[in-house]
């Protein structure tokens, strides 16, 4: 049994490169809803997408969101209406989201739907939200457009709509002190062989997975079986603004910021060649760290990275 | 200022017709939600989309509903997924059930979403809302299958998931009594040279409008100017199933039942060549009776009858 602490494109990537060598079945990815959002009605749910979509391997490669082969027409029409089309849903993937806000709305859990999804699409990894209730990450920003003080945006508002190119001043995850873990996350954490912290963005995806009370105690707990993977790759983020994040926040962005952050929590970092003369300073963080190619360009180096991560070691 | 009746097809095609010979602006279309539905979280309004999508010439022509030029990519995913797909929603269409939606969220009115969509599509026919308030048609069925009595469903599971292939026992307006005319539909009514029923299913598309209290009142008053279009011909509907509901509930499905359905709202009924010998039952009902084309098989029918009924004679 492996557990996967999973944000978006990253974790979707190990984990793709975990179920070359282990059971899609033995493998359960507790995956951050922060990112979830409401639109026109709908219940979109990017990082569980993202993951379903990869291990399905209908993801749109290009991209790395969605699903391949798409087409916008549903967009189209909202664009000419003048909606806010500033979240771009393509038609395929709409099937998606039609599918899981109608099974809300009579009633069904996140998690249930996610399963169900993930059953129809042939997916064997057991993908699962960090929650089933309502958590949503908002993200203080600096706007010198408004002239005042940072104010707080919805994270897709951020991330999307604002290309994630404003400077931030602060991350919350509302709802997170009500909200409780979904069935089965807690026991998937403490019974796994190996708990895996995915390369996603360690504050706005796998923070938000933390802070439902009882997780980052589960994960403390596991401590010496943790491995995390640094999202940081030669002081820069593959995709997304985490360097920036971590910059704006006061943190270093480097895999010694990674090691401090997760130094609680993790017992191994792995981080990438690139950065193999700061393994010293990792270490001094008081994590065990492991070298190797974390860069998962091709699915060989993902399957590799994904040995090594369950190793805790270079094999 | 003349204002229309509404239901979908029929009335759409009427509509299509008076903008020929009326500037669109002095028309006004009091349409039936009656057929409205909630579907994985959207809010779809059948026959306000029908009437604004002819109109804006953007209609399929071949099915009568939705847009042309359509893709079904969300309605593939959803039927991968084992989601409910009897209702079929074109990914092109879905964007405007997306801004509808979304702006009906936002706290918009149906009217004024509804008056946002014409206005992006170029139509300059007041399309109107019959009300703003949830107002839903329910079908009381026989069901052999389920081997007791009638039972009571929505209205679009009668009329597209089964088809309009069961017998029917009744109709009812759920939410009518409660309900309100939208902004300015008294005023369409009492203000108009002439009021039209259109040819549309009387039980089902234009019950429902005069189901918000008010409006039958309002219809009654002008009772001198209203011309209602017969939705049968020779004892049959052009279209969907008003010919067997008539049947079914026990009135009759002709020319003369339908003037025994309006006589109280229409000083004239307007009906089809075929029943030309059927014109003077239609009298006896207390109607004056006009005969003329009105299978709108082309725009040019269409455009001779919206002549036609303005006039209140043939010309």
């Amino acid at each position: 049994m492996i557990t996967v602490l999973a944000g978006g494109v990253g974790a979707a990537r190990l984990l793709s490169g975990l179920v070359r060598t282990q059971r899609g079945d033995d493998i359960t990815a507790i995956v951050n809803v922060g990112d979830d959002l409401e639109l026109y009605g709908l219940h979109i749910s990017p990082d569980l997408d993202t993951v379903t979509y990869t291990l399905a391997e209908r993801i749109d490669p290009g991209r790395g969101w969605g699903l391949a082969d798409e087409t916008w027409h549903a967009m189209a029409t909202l664009g000419e209406l003048g909606g806010p089309d500033w979240f771009n849903l393509g038609d395929r993937d709409l099937g998606t989201h039609l599918y899981r806000t109608g099974r809300l709305h009579e009633g069904a859990t996140l998690a249930e739907v996610t399963a169900e999804i993930t059953n129809a699409l042939g997916v064997d990894v057991r993908i699962v939200p960090a929650t089933n209730d309502r958590l949503r990450t908002k993200v203080s920003v600096m706007d010198p457009g408004l002239g005042g003080p940072s104010h707080e945006i919805d994270f897709q508002r951020y991330f999307v709509e604002r290309a994630h190119s404003v400077p931030i001043t602060g991350v919350r995850f509302q709802g997170a002190e009500a909200a409780t873990p979904a069935p089965g996350v807690l026991d998937a954490i403490g019974q796994a062989e190996r708990v895996v912290i995915a390369p996603s963005n360690p504050i706005v995806s796998i923070a938000p997975v933390l802070a439902v009370p009882g997780i980052r105690q589960a994960v403390t707990e596991r401590r010496d079986d943790v491995v995390a993977v640094s999202p940081i790759v030669a002081g820069a983020a593959l995709k997304g603004p985490a360097d920036r994040m971590l910059d704006e926040l006061g943190l270093e962005s480097s895999v010694v910021g990674i090691a401090r952050w997760y130094t609680s929590l993790a017992a191994t970092l792995v981080i990438d060649r690139a950065d193999a003369a700061l393994a010293g300073a990792v270490e001094a963080e008081g994590m065990r760290c492991v070298v190797t190619d974390t860069v998962m360009s091709t699915p060989d180096v993902a399957g590799t990275l994904g040995a090594t991560v369950l190793a805790g070691h270079t094999t």
